[in-house]
């Protein structure tokens, strides 16, 4: 009996006519079979978002052999809760958000609509792995990225991930990429996040925008560090989000 | 001079009518100051989802002396990051997110948006708890839990939390509360997530619902045992999400 190719599910929150999706197709498909079910349009900043108050739909856009592609009314996170419930028929083995477009490095792992997808497939048992790249445009070139990026999924899917763990890869824009780092998370935060523009007289519109600044800038293990230096940064990321260090201080309050 | 009442920002996700929210208030008014932005409806599920796509709009409420409530158009972290930007005239000594109708235990903690609005004021380096009552209705009783949650915030004010830390705490619904415990986050998974609704001859509409597997019943240290069994659950939480455990095999995978 001939062996089963790998599964691979992969969504995003760029929306299935993102430049980064069909990329990600291109880098990923020598590896295994490709189940896509991406949202039907842009969810930049949807984290892990479900959509609790109305009905989503999907809808089978095209099938080529080894590549099979949804679209989804619901969120990043949705369209893997949903792809699991409707059209794989069997667990796949590696789940796959991105490519973003843009920096998901650093808190920004709170706010990725692409760490929603993988932070999903990751509760669901399965290994997982978030690409975002450094450039919010509509036409990165992830040519560069491509190499690095299958061989980050292959060791996955080679390899496993422990329970409760999974990757967010940020990946810079720079004239040569110097190769990968295991970072942590950078800490700092977003500043100056809202444009005011008036609206009929009321000056309570805003915009959302905003810099990060960062609070380690000169630390060489956190994924910032990696990222203004050239290299891509795979951070290694857990779904439990317990601060196991501060239970004992807590049951002393509560005494 | 008088010295200054310390200045408590509450935001929630299921809107600014919810009860959950006035019970929140009236716990915690003996305690400070309070501004309210909340959204202005429902906002279940958005965990820390922002609203890049569009502009977002605040407008005062009602004014009283020592509460002051604005309602937004935003998701719950947006009401904290405007309520930042516009309305705070200094820091606030604590950021509290609820009282939510519904369990934010275990994995909740990802879709949450009560603890979105907990984990954006973490980020912004404030000391930030999250309270939910194991009740989805309408009009649940917080009547026995209010002390407790008096008790929980002024000791969060007295002696703050750790750096990017902050607290998930849930209530159960349960004759007589035996008092809190300091938990961990319980390891399983949402099954059965979705409802097939036909409509219009078409089959592929879903409705969001499903159980949630307990993959550790009767481990006494989790957030979950703590609820069945009639405590208070407070699972310290972190933004931290790297891995750390997970950094010197990755290191080996790419040498």
């Amino acid at each position: 009996m001939e062996q089963q190719r790998p599964l691979i599910l992969i969504s995003n929150d760029d929306g299935i006519a993102a430049k980064g999706l069909a990329e990600l197709v291109r880098f990923l498909s020598p590896l295994g079979d490709i189940v896509i079910m991406a949202p039907d349009g842009p969810r930049s900043g949807y984290a892990c978002a479900l959509t609790a108050a109305e009905p989503i739909h999907y809808q089978l856009v095209r099938r080529v052999p080894g590549i099979t592609v949804y679209k989804c009314s619901g969120t990043p996170a949705d369209c893997v809760k949903l792809a699991f419930h409707t059209v794989l028929d069997r667990k796949p083995d590696l789940v796959v958000g991105g490519i973003n477009h843009g920096d998901n490095s650093s808190v920004n792992v709170h706010y990725s609509g692409t760490m929603g997808v993988v932070i999903e497939g990751c509760l669901k048992g399965i290994p997982a792995i978030g690409f975002s790249i450094c450039d919010h445009g509509l036409n990165p070139d992830f040519t560069a990225a491509g190499p690095y990026i299958r061989n980050i999924a292959a060791q996955v899917l080679e390899k496993g991930l422990p329970a409760l763990t999974c990757l967010n890869v940020n990946i810079p824009v720079t004239e040569e990429l110097k190769g990968v780092r295991i970072c942590r998370q950078t800490k700092g935060q977003w500043v100056n996040e809202w444009e005011n523009l008036a609206h009929k007289n009321d000056s309570h519109y805003y915009w959302l925008t905003g810099n990060f600044e960062n609070a380690e800038p000169d630390c060489e293990e956190t994924d910032h560090w990696a990222l203004n230096n050239g290299y891509i940064a795979i951070t290694p990321t857990t779904v439990d989000a317990t601060a196991y260090g501060l239970m004992e201080e807590l049951k002393e309050w509560f005494k």
